[in-house]
């Protein structure tokens, strides 16, 4: 095992790694910008390092100064956390050249899940369903409409060099496909310079439903279940759930053996999630995170599972500690990622946290950086703390979380719990009937 | 189902039953001295009553000043918690002849398990096993004699108007009977004005372990397993821990199913305890408390069955909502009871909290109604924190409580957490090899 890590991240998620250390009994190094040195995770390391100002490509996305930092420091091994420097295969490779170990996945599957078409095609070869949709550019109405026919309608028309939604039609019907398709073109012209465009098959009311797995390396693999993350706002997820209210048995069963087989004929080392899009019984992938995901402790909570822990017993070479048969889902779990922001406007607000008092008692878990008198520096997520609460029922936990979340106090910046008041008490979502565009209509984004 | 519960306590175990009760939809009431009116769970209750001022006997324990809060507020019910009125049958009495639910058993089966001796004959009759002894007084030596080959040396004498170890002798053989007998005798005389003494089995080493009982009153009931509380001071337990890593699965099963038969044959309705002492294999029933424990939440943890809300749903008349078969103890939970009481001496340290920061993340619980800037009145128990630990093995909780502690931050006044920091530390307790001698060995109180 182990005898010291360096964790290359900050905020809750640094702590996070910090606490699965320190219960492994491996030394912890700290690495933050000048912003951060007053931070918890800073505050508890055995040992910490300034690594530059913020921006943070001047500090946490820095990779000579972090190898230098770990190079002084004389650790094994280094836990990238999410986002930052996570999914950057040049930064895992650069730590195995160093003779460090890098947490997580290969260089190799780093690359291939980052490069999205590469991915897309990867999930195909590996059995994981796909939207439908043409092959490459498509070259004739006709081609639509044969398409239409055979995957069902609606379609959607996307631009090949597209984005931001522009280029994009929907297509309901056979009749109104020539209309759409040259729209379509002219705006991807207008937009793009190129009017090429491909089909998909359109999904109107999709949830977002992802599997997390575990990998050996060696072809051994296990799924956790799953997460239904389709709350959302600007594709940022704001309060995810497990399980799903939204999949039966069957379905459950079904996306879990295929992702786990997936990641076994992958040879996938580490934790991983791979994200679908879910409608009308059917998956398709999407993409896979080669990483933790913010939302990984709700899979703690009805699992029973410390997935840091995992993570750094795979990357210490040890087997995975689990067989499928030994996840056993029990109970539900929701998680509220918070952020200092106004909870209607969604301004971001750091500044003096002057009071915090997080909630206790049973089926209450809270993930934070913060606490009273720290200031909150500006430069970074806004996300400042994840409550976790699980029970027995989906009706136990919203009424945990109604509890918990009138209890939590943060004072001195804006926070978003008010907006998850908001969001619990709202009747669809107390029924589980929501897709990936509901919480946009809620808050006033979409109609 | 009720509709508002007043709580008749403080403390961490009214905001315990405040959170439960929130969590069911139901209503809360706080009644509370004048030194509580900042107290935590009088600001999160719906309502809150002032029954009089310090010490408890004018207000916590002032019975009509309760009954009063409770006809103002018009509730349904009343959760007495643990000490002040909650074993008090004359206090369960007035509740019910108030046309209000006592959330606990009869008063019947309280005062039977408040008179001791009762407790013990009921025991008896119920089959649980005694301290073998003497049926009453002893009037020769050869009744030691034979009593002594029959049970077992060593033996104890014991003053019948005995207390406080005066008129105590341990008798290692028949050779020293006589003279054992003889000082007992002597001492009893001089202390109590009544030389009579009795006799049982002497245990040198005993463990303190307890069953966690349910039963819905109409002869249905159930164990929930045992903890283990072995660590005392004082006759006050310090730190708690489930499943006891001195029983085996015969053991275990055993005393639990002569704990749950007992509540069957007893018809005892609601939450309770059986207390006994365990050496070399046997059991030894000392009391049962008829009342929830400052220690459930360990129970809670490794059982996933919220122990307050099965009170309230048993009180509110339903059956029993688990049979004997989904309880599944599983993994490890220790609770360290966080007193505000200098580390090394043990005098209590009331005062103005500072700083309150408790410790997050997987696993981990806290229940306490503590927070930065709250002021301690003088006049109450010094418990001021549980801190409460889980995870799949006793060693993984050792790491998770030994992280925990490290990271609680209460400041402005003294607290045991160093105490609690220096047990976890010790060979014996991480071998789980202790005694209910141990602790005050520790701490220098015994030799």
């Amino acid at each position: 095992m182990f005898e010291k890590i360096l964790i290359a991240n900050r905020g809750e998620i640094a702590l996070r790694i910090h606490r699965a250390c320190r219960e492994m009994g491996i030394q912890t190094v700290a690495v933050h910008s000048t912003a951060d040195s007053d931070a918890m995770h800073v505050r508890l390391a055995d040992q910490s390092v300034c690594i530059g100002p913020p921006p943070a490509r001047d500090s946490y996305l820095n990779i000579p100064a972090i190898l230098s930092a770990a190079e002084i420091t004389g650790v094994d091994a280094i836990h990238p956390g999410y986002g930052f420097l996570s999914e950057n295969a040049r930064f895992a490779e650069a730590v195995e050249a160093h003779g460090l170990t890098f947490i997580g996945p290969t260089p190799e599957h780093i690359s291939m899940m980052g490069d999205k078409i590469v991915a897309k095609q990867t999930a195909k070869e590996l059995g994981l369903p796909l939207v439908p949709g043409s092959a490459g550019p498509i070259g004739s109405l006709e081609e639509i409409t044969a398409l239409g026919e055979k995957i069902g309608w609606p379609v959607l028309i996307k631009a090949v060099a597209g984005g931001g939604g522009r280029g994009m039609k929907v297509v309901e019907s056979a009749e109104t496909a020539a209309e759409a398709y040259a729209l379509a073109r002219s705006e991807a012209k207008a937009a793009f310079g190129n009017d090429s465009v491909y089909v998909e098959k359109y999904l109107a009311r999709p949830r977002h439903i992802e599997i997390q797995v575990l990998g050996d390396g060696q072809g051994g693999g296990i799924h956790l279940g799953e997460r239904d993350c389709s709350l959302q706002r600007r594709h940022q997820k704001v309060l995810e759930e497990a399980p799903s209210p939204a999949l039966n048995a069957e379905q459950r069963g079904r996306i879990g053996e295929l992702a786990a087989a997936a990641v076994r004929r992958l040879k996938y080392r580490g934790a991983g999630t791979m994200e679908f899009l879910f409608q009308d019984g059917e998956f398709y992938f999407i993409e896979m995170n080669t990483r933790l995901q913010v939302e990984h402790p709700i899979t703690e909570a009805v699992t029973g599972i410390d997935l840091v822990r995992e993570q750094i017993r795979i990357a210490a070479g040890g087997a995975l500690g689990l067989t499928q048969k030994d996840v056993v889902i029990q109970g539900h779990a929701i998680e509220c990622r918070i952020n200092a922001e106004h909870p209607e406007t969604f301004v971001p607000c750091p500044g003096r946290v002057a009071d915090y008092h997080p909630p206790g008692g049973l089926g209450v878990r809270v993930d934070s950086g913060l606490y009273a008198g720290y200031i909150m520096p500006p430069y970074y997520d806004s996300m400042v703390a994840k409550l976790i609460v699980s029970g027995p029922t989906r009706n136990e936990c919203l009424m945990r979380l109604r509890r918990s979340l009138e209890e939590f106090v943060i004072g001195g910046i804006d926070t978003t719990i008010p907006l998850h008041q908001r969001i619990i008490r709202q009747q669809d979502f107390i029924d589980g009937e929501y897709d990936i565009h509901w919480l946009e209509k809620l808050v006033g984004l979409k109609k």
